[in-house]
């Protein structure tokens, strides 16, 4: 594909939805994007936003486009959702919110569906930040329904994460919460009119007391809201503000565009060297390898070597 | 380590436990213990199920367990948490169960976290599970909470997949279900008793119904369960046994087990082929990529070009 850099950096809706399908749909993903609107990155700021499905996050994450939009800042939103990894999978509910924010030239709402390589969906939410960044949009937020690894990656990518909850999730949340306490700048209970958010709001409080933050380190804070009712929204906004301020202020923006960057290119040498290992003929020997009835004859492992000396 | 193979072969759990804390411990999987294994994989049958946090899955386990606990048979339980990415993470509710099962020598159960490299994580995962295939087990459950694509690998590499959904997730239960729809052989409407069980039942019924199945296919079927009271679970069982009776009416079972095999491998040559590529030297390379104050001067694309020139 040709890319019209100019057409991206002028914002051109086209230009940009051309780009965003392009890495999407391609099946050889490389560097010529990164390249070409390396000079133009740095600017935008990523939010990254996940939680467990049903936890409102859709609500919220329109609480803070309307919020940055009062602020006359441009708000990009990349949808990364759990579909199929045979078939890919269209999300009912990024259309309706596409067509809330249809005449409002100051949002752009993408969806990228997990289809294919695992490591390949974290390249290309990665590329499709770079996009907006290079058009110049201010906040680009990721979102997420997963809390697998790779939803992880994604929203953990972003320069700040945020992790949603909702008080009644049961016995799970624990092991939620261990798994993403790591990864959490902010958490948001949200559905805070709901019995146990008090609780939710308590436990997770006292686990981020027993944390020592080192010197420079951010203490991640715990914020309540009612997303439907927007109640607790500007208390939201107002964390994530401060939080911002807090990576600014200790250069730590800086940092992460260049961590963003090695974990680009080193994703890409991977993927090159595994196609390349990856011949039709390798492939072939590997499908054949138990094509006999009596499939014990071989050991696993002395295929693997085989394979590995060609 | 060395693998006592006669200690897993006549089930001891202490053999059991080791071979297991080596799988999940190890920097570097190898084929060893699959070779080791081999000969005598292939017995246990395997399920997989997954769904959101807080829909009950863990309960709906213990149902399970109970039913082929009841008819004699050994069990044993995966259970990979969306644990840190960083640390790990321990997780409270399996000592909850542990605790529950500890006297009875039929049934095993095991977290893995999700730490490390995400290919990594199926690997292990499938090789707990021949360990106890080796060890006798009649049955292994891959238990997940995530939905991300890592959890979705695991799960799916079994023989019987179960998605358990809750009739009240709100609207990224339609997200869920497509992405869910490709791998589920059995969807489980549990908390039945909510409001909403019915439609949620009617919805995926429906669109059940609008696939066509291929001749010698599966279609999959919806049932609906009140794991805490304890309804629904032998319609649940039921439906399980036929669609384990299915797989080996068809042949399945033999086709998964290759299938399994031959993605192990696969994964084994590409974790070999990064290690032998990621050098220390490599390594320091790409990390210092951008030391200098002007990072803008070379190219990502340059970068990738160089290290894979080596």
């Amino acid at each position: 594909m040709k890319i019209d850099l100019n057409g991206i950096l002028n914002s051109k809706r086209l230009a940009i939805s051309r780009a965003l399908s392009f890495v999407e749909n391609t099946d050889e993903l490389d560097m010529t994007l990164t390249d070409a609107l390396f000079n133009h990155l740095g600017q935008a700021y990523r939010i990254g936003v996940t939680g467990p499905p049903g936890s409102g996050k859709s609500t919220l994450v329109d609480h803070i486009i309307e919020y940055w939009r009062g602020r006359h800042k441009r708000v990009a939103i990349i949808s990364v959702d759990p579909t199929s990894p045979f078939t890919g999978g269209a999300i009912l509910g990024d259309r309706v919110r596409m067509g809330r924010h249809y005449s409002d030239q100051g949002v752009f709402i993408r969806s990228m569906a997990t289809r294919g390589s695992q490591g390949g969906l974290s390249m290309r939410a990665q590329d499709a930040a770079d996009i907006f960044d290079a058009a110049g949009f201010d906040l680009i937020i990721y979102e997420t329904v997963g809390v697998g690894q790779v939803e992880l990656d994604v929203v953990d990518a972003a320069d700040t994460t945020l992790v949603v909850l909702v008080p009644d999730s049961g016995d799970d949340i624990q092991a939620m919460k261990a798994g993403l306490m790591e990864i959490a700048d902010l958490f948001i209970i949200n559905k805070a009119d709901l019995k146990g958010a008090n609780l939710a709001f308590a436990q997770i409080q006292s686990m981020l007391e027993m944390r020592h933050p080192e010197v420079g380190e951010w203490t991640p804070r715990v914020v309540k809201t009612s997303a439907i009712q927007g109640e607790g929204i500007l208390d939201l906004a107002e964390v994530i503000d401060a939080h911002r301020d807090f990576l600014q202020d200790n250069g730590i923006i800086r940092q992460n565009f260049k961590a963003r960057i090695l974990s680009r290119i080193r994703a890409q040498i991977e993927e090159n060297i595994l196609d390349q290992f990856w011949t039709m003929e390798k492939l072939e020997t590997l499908e054949n390898a138990f094509t006999s009835d009596d499939i014990k004859l071989i050991l696993p492992g002395k295929i693997v070597e085989n394979l590995l000396k060609r």
